[in-house]
């Protein structure tokens, strides 16, 4: 193996490294979990030139290649193990190109979603997706995951949001994906297909985004307080059958509300057990929100409401609080499914159910404009108890049979690897492997992640 | 061959004909093109097992499939020749389930595009595809070509408006693809590679639709007139960088508005040569066309508005008249390029340069806020001279030097073929073309479409 390492550093220097503390740091990624191994080497890539010869050497010498941006995944798709060359882009973080006129940023994979919108906020202009993450994760990880977050169910997803993609095959090719405008329909759509696709079709080495005008208007942000996480769910899919279109719409359960008060201090102070936040924006803003609100005392919520974007953000701390309070009650494998909107009373129900037949705590949040839940399991040490697994996939069957998926928005990975034919079925799975082997006929892409 | 006919007979009966009137349909679609050959039968399923039946036969004996549906197509997808066996959907015409609370839809194939509007308006919903053909087309052949339409630009083109799909494959397994959630990422995005396939994957036979409420508010509409269409374009753009949203804005240049007003005997009463149309609905409906109207003063236009919906679809009478006002001039190759919305005026320059080159009439109409343009190249007789073909490449050529793309909405099919590789390069479509194997093996599915 260390002939590889050999031909890498022959060709591709210094952004060769096998340092223990680097590799080290590949094993794992933000789902808690952990390879048994350390890879045999991270390449930093610093240009497109960097990707194509590692991708020559490893096709050449059949040694898989784990592509790895920020590693902020939540499933394991980016974890690498013995054997492995880590592929990182995350010192290729240029702004190439923003086109005010058009509406086009084309950017490298590395740019932090945080620091490309800062760049473009001067402008009135805003990508939208909008993981929890995008402080920390990359543009290149948001497109290889397809990332949802907050705004999806008003602004879609990361799919609705790119025109065009630069794509290095396993064989070291470089594909010019997509176009520059924003309608385009010349032979099949390469470029859907490779968003949310893990890194098991090819590394993305540049993106042409789609941006959008940041809404005009007012923000209005409600918090409102409910007896139970049920009736905060009856409230916002009441909302969305009202057709009232809010940009955020989060619901935070039981032990997740009384988790996250405990750590912010403020454990005495809600009017309910259960939490509903909304905010609406654009011109219709405040029209929208007062509709919200009557729907939410109508079941029985207690609820005040603000269109000061300061005060707003202080509500939406709650919410953001979410993963902090989650460390602080100890280890979480943090759960991704999604169910049609009027269903999440029924999810939320059934997680409950889990959780007592196994005697596991379970913390939901959920993205209830698009029907998206993160129940958080928690659990002591380091390794996932087997019980906690059997949860998880009571949970995931619990989705499908409600018409839902086992992940909304943090893809498959390896944590979730087991229950994909169970959603997909063998034939579908085999033809997702057929695609896979057009893209990387030896296999070396990632292997284990998704399939 | 009459092995095949008796072969699908026997298991088919009354489905399958033969009747060469049916047989000549299939030889042309809109684009006023036609195949050299009738095709072997024309099989119009009813069912899903109808179109199982009919791909396990044509891939046992290893006989070309044909997929359509109303045959509405402008590039030759779905025309049929000697030896092809046409799959028609037209039959399965279902609306299977409308989910007011998820704002879901599960369709057959074959339901006509207008029709499934006409039944969702009642409850406030819409499925927001809206091709020109909307009355005509079918959802199953929107879906094959990720049709687009006037509303894009502000609400997107089909593939934003599909969850999942059923399809048939080359072998006849049937795939449940995608699902009914508004997130998910299990696997490869294999929905988003069907949609704009063309006929070349798979036999989509069931659609998951997303629906979208229809605004609430005002429709404002303005109906202007410039004196040429290069100070039109230059105020579309304008109104598109002052990050207005219209929900529809067309360009109807020189040509096509004298055909037109000539057509709908209105020739003496335009106040210009150029026409942009330009509506905008939702809550801030109003606002916004006083904005656009100032900016259209601005670049010397002379314009009206209205914001009473029977005189706005008066003065969308104008740019809808396009279709039957080109018939009356000879016959037209409809072309369909797209260029970054800023560089339409300079598309409009090259498109008058190309016709005076070769002595040709091209009348041009465009999706400004999506920079997608429609040149119509007429000409007299049958067959599309050789001059409109060599026009037709400097079209394509120019639009790619633009940034742009060959195909905005319409496709490849059959008129666009010789052209893919200039765009896509040869190692992409060898790309495409392993895709398109790992569905179809045997290559029976839409051969000669595309690639």
């Amino acid at each position: 193996m260390s002939d590889i390492v050999a031909l890498l550093r022959a060709r591709l220097g210094d952004a060769v490294s096998i340092e223990p503390r680097d590799l080290d740091l590949a094993r794992s990624d933000k789902s808690g979990q952990r390879t048994a191994h350390a890879p045999l080497a991270i390449v930093s890539a610093r240009t497109v030139d960097d990707v194509q010869a590692t991708m020559r050497i490893a096709y050449e010498q059949r040694v898989a290649v784990v592509p790895r941006g920020a590693g902020t995944g939540l499933s394991g798709g980016a974890m690498a193990s013995r054997g492995e060359i880590v592929l990182s882009t995350t010192e290729m973080t240029r702004i190439v190109e923003i086109d005010e006129a058009d509406q086009v940023a084309v950017v490298e994979p590395g740019i932090l979603n945080g620091d490309l919108n800062r760049a473009l906020e001067p402008l009135g202009l805003r990508w939208a997706p909008d993981p929890a993450s995008r402080a920390i994760s990359t543009v290149g990880g948001n497109i290889a995951t397809n990332a949802g977050g907050l705004l999806c169910a008003k602004y879609g997803v990361t799919r609705e949001a790119v025109l065009g993609l630069d794509v290095v095959l396993a064989d070291g090719a470089l594909m010019r994906l997509g176009h520059r405008t924003i309608k385009g329909v010349t032979g099949l759509d390469l470029t859907a297909l490779m968003i949310g696709s893990e890194g098991t079709l090819g590394v993305i080495v540049g993106a042409t985004l789609k941006l959008t005008p940041i809404p005009p208007g007012t923000v209005a942000t409600i918090g409102a307080y409910f007896s139970s996480i049920e009736h905060a769910a009856a409230a916002s899919a009441a909302i969305t059958a009202a057709r009232l279109r809010p940009a955020v719409m989060e619901l935070v359960d039981e032990l997740a509300l009384a988790s996250i008060l405990q750590h912010l201090g403020l454990a005495a102070r809600a009017p309910g057990s259960a939490h509903l936040l909304v905010q609406t924006d654009g011109d219709a803003a405040e029209d929208e929100a007062r509709a919200a609100l009557a729907i939410i005392a109508a079941h029985g919520g207690a609820a005040s409401m603000t269109t000061d974007r300061v005060d707003g953000e202080a509500m939406l701390a709650v919410r953001r609080a979410m993963h902090p309070a989650m460390e602080a009650l100890g280890t979480v494998l943090i759960e991704d499914v999604a169910v049609p909107r009027s269903r999440l009373a029924d999810m939320f129900a059934a997680i409950r159910a889990i959780g007592e037949r196994h005697g596991i705590a379970i913390a939901t949040v959920a993205h209830a404009g698009d029907g998206n839940l993160h129940p958080n399991l928690v659990y002591t040490g380091d390794e996932v108890p087997d019980v906690v697994w059997a949860a998880a996939g009571e949970l995931f069957e619990a989705a499908l049979a409600l018409g839902g998926t086992l992940t909304g928005e943090h893809g498959i990975g390896t944590l979730k690897r087991r229950w994909l034919a169970d959603e997909l079925g063998d034939d579908q799975v085999a033809l997702q492997q057929r695609v896979k082997a057009a893209f990387d006929p030896r296999g070396i892409l990632n292997p284990g992640k998704v399939f």
